[in-house]
């Protein structure tokens, strides 16, 4: 692409970082934890007496946002799937931490388990529009004490792509990064190719900081833990119901959480990571489906190019409940308009019901739009070559372009060749008993999931792994018969 | 917006153009009207001889681009429907011409007919999202020698937006126009606001000019009608299977025609509609939906932006059969990216599997996707008021917003208030027997057919049109029980 689509003016987006600033220096961030209220005033921010709330003079932001890196790189289980953004972009990632799914076998909707993230994790890793698995759905079945290592244990085991997920707290987390020493091998090589990444939300909107997640955020930066946090402000509910007024204040915290950040170790690479919404003020519904969501997003994407900083947020998500025409609009429209406005990463695939539920088949045909989106990135491929004027000339007015050999050489690579979209003539869709997305989706799942899964652990490093966390989940991709 | 996303530098757009002058002055174009190759080589083109292939000076084409008025203007039955791009646009519009329908009382697929039309066109009238209806079918019940008044009539009867069609020659153009005066109240009256416009497809890719539609090109055009023509080339099929070469290709058949029609009447308004597609080299299917028909549309965009012509295509086009997430995907995320590159029209609605069937329900969810496109190109509407700063204070770190006086102004505008788009919490949804976006478009189609359609003809009008068109069909929108 040689130029994004831009909503602002470069005078709005100044306008818009003003308006944040002056959001910091005069409203302030409502800050519970007490040691990050210490760091932002042992930083140059005042602290108002009896109140919890920190503001920010301008030159402290201005100060901290100068030592955020302008790239941020995944690592995959295999080297092969690790991506730097800006750079190799738009990636395309799994939606997280639904609390349900719907069972591949039953079709009906549950509580989701450890076996359920083994065989999304694998399915994930077949399907070549995901870059990155966000562990997609709540662990239920997890030991006490093991909620995390429930999920990040089988989505480990079932992917070579990098992993990100969340925990609750740091000891959670310390158990995770022992496993991913017994999987690389040893800390050191874990740490040279750090295949896990983690996200936090330690920030409430409107302009509040709580206690435990920020904590979390200070250790994780602190010690360099690949790790980013997101900011979720709801128009209407959390910030003001006009969409400008939302993205002030979304940038307004995205730039208190980043200087947490830079404060406690300078130089840490992040993601500004958005998630702001427009609440459905006939009922107050959540509603990330709305195309608000994806002008939100071009908002907040144009903010973080403005400070060189890797962007890429929840977008792509949808309201409905099955895998409908509104489920294909929402999560195809959003993500198009992100990806022209430039932004790095879209967390978009898998889930349904407004983040609730992950269903099996909307991961496989949002894989489909991935795919799509990764072509609208490529863009038209601009060459002399390409302009084909010789091959206009040979096939002359009038003339056929199947038969030339510059077609054969291009039969592959032209157009993406989809597997989900129904291209066929009616009376044979009507002969294969009239297939939707849904149908074709499902049979690729089963396709994939009816394989045997080489990319597991070897039994060794599994043996190592199940000594260290006794009664650890088993963590496999149960075949589908 | 303040700025379209842009796939190609502006060397690669003078290359492009530079590319299209090449094929016409070296290919050349077939041109199978005597009457045409005639005018070609009048105005400076030269006829290879014994060919009937017409060669194109540079010259010519840039002397004849430049008489192209910027804009274009259509106009509605009411005048409040009148639109002209750019400035009115994204103008949304349906789909043409599907031989077949899925009836609306049965759900079976079957021809389309006259009455259809009336429903249509009344359905049309009544969602906000379309600005124009371009006659969606073809009426099989019309009788001899009115083939297109039976698609005219019910449209223009049923509908107060412009209406859009085709017509197969210049006698039944002239029995449409001599409709329209009846309605208008007299021929000076129609003349005045022309709520009529003809689309013509008088190029075969690649670079063919047939005979028939190329004399309606003249005509229509010389008379000063309403009126303008479509390009498809199909890459891998009728055109290069690169997409520049196939862009090149479409630009240069489009520079052609253009060139024609402004030998014909200088200073004709038109519209610089193209539709290229990529052949799925698989089965050859012919495949609209897929997504390299946005990228081709973005790249059209930006040739028309720099000729300075009012653009727009079919774009959002569908090969799913059926309402399902391929339907919604397809026809949301091509349009989207044509939007943001600044399309003026888009033809999208109402039409499944590759143009060949409409379907009232996909109207309806087209209309959805249509207001959301509006929304896209609405952005963010940046004022510093709504950047809200005085409310974000009053709310205060921590704060609501629900019950502020702001919230409540905006609460109608501040978000598209979707009608199909399911937002219900599951329960909820359960409850109601988990209705999907088809059955939802279903319900509102039923209620909207359901009523009387207010905006016919008076009597009197409708007493001359039928004494002056014996045996014409009823025309009227039967209500749906």
């Amino acid at each position: 692409m040689t130029h994004f689509a831009e909503l602002l003016t470069p005078e709005q987006v100044e306008s818009i970082h003003e308006t944040s600033l002056e959001i910091l220096k005069n409203v302030g961030m409502l800050v519970h934890n007490q040691e990050a209220r210490q760091r932002f005033v042992e930083h140059g921010c005042q602290e108002d007496a009896g109140t919890e709330i920190i503001k920010f003079p301008n030159k402290v932001i201005e100060h901290f946002l100068q030592s955020i890196p302008p790239t941020f790189t995944f690592h995959g289980r295999d080297p092969k799937y690790d991506r730097t953004i800006p750079g190799d972009g738009p990636l395309l990632v799994t939606g997280s931490s639904a609390p349900d799914i719907i069972d591949l076998e039953t079709g009906e909707i549950r509580r989701s388990r450890s076996d359920d993230i083994a065989r999304i994790a694998y399915l994930v890793n077949e399907l070549l529009g995901y870059d990155i698995f966000s562990i997609s759905v709540i662990a239920d079945d997890a030991p006490p004490d093991q909620f995390s290592l429930s999920r990040f244990y089988p989505a480990l085991k079932n992917c070579l792509k990098p992993i990100r997920g969340s925990a609750p707290n740091m000891h959670e987390v310390d158990n995770i990064l022992k496993l991913g020493a017994l999987i690389a091998g040893s800390e050191a090589a874990f740490w040279e190719r750090p295949f896990i990444t983690f996200q936090y939300c330690s920030l409430i909107s409107p302009l509040t900081m709580d206690v435990e997640s920020t904590e979390k955020l200070m250790r994780l930066t602190e010690r360099g833990i690949p790790s980013y946090g997101v900011v979720a402000p709801n128009a209407g509910v959390s910030s003001p119901l006009t969409l400008v007024g939302t993205l002030a204040l979304a940038n307004a915290e995205f730039l208190a959480q980043a200087t947490l950040e830079q404060m406690s170790r300078p130089g840490k690479a992040i993601i500004y990571e958005p998630l702001p919404t427009v609440a459905d003020m006939r009922t107050g519904a959540y509603a990330p489906g709305a195309i608000e969501t994806g002008v939100l997003a071009m908002g907040c994407t144009q903010m973080a190019r403005y400070y060189n900083i890797p962007c890429g947020g929840f977008v792509g998500l949808t309201n409905a409940k099955t895998n409908d025409a509104q489920s294909g609009y929402e999560t195809g429209m959003s993500t198009v308009s992100a990806v022209l406005a430039g932004a790095d990463l879209l967390n978009m695939g898998g889930l349904l019901d407004a983040l609730m539920v992950f269903d099996f088949s909307k991961a496989v045909i949002d894989n489909e739009i991935a795919l799509m989106l990764k072509q609208v990135a490529r863009g038209l491929r601009f060459s002399q070559e390409n302009l084909a004027l010789d091959v206009i000339a040979e096939a002359g007015p009038g003339g056929i372009f199947l038969n030339k050999a510059h077609t054969a050489r291009q039969m592959r690579t032209a157009a993406l060749l989809p597997e989900i979209a129904d291209r066929s003539v009616r009376g044979q869709w009507e002969a294969e008993n009239k297939p939707d997305s849904q149908a074709k989706a499902m049979r690729r799942v089963n396709e994939i999931l009816r394989r045997d899964n080489p990319v597991l652990f070897s039994p060794d490093v599994d043996n190592r792994i199940q000594a260290e966390f006794k009664g650890l989940v088993a963590g496999d991709a149960i075949a589908v018969k």
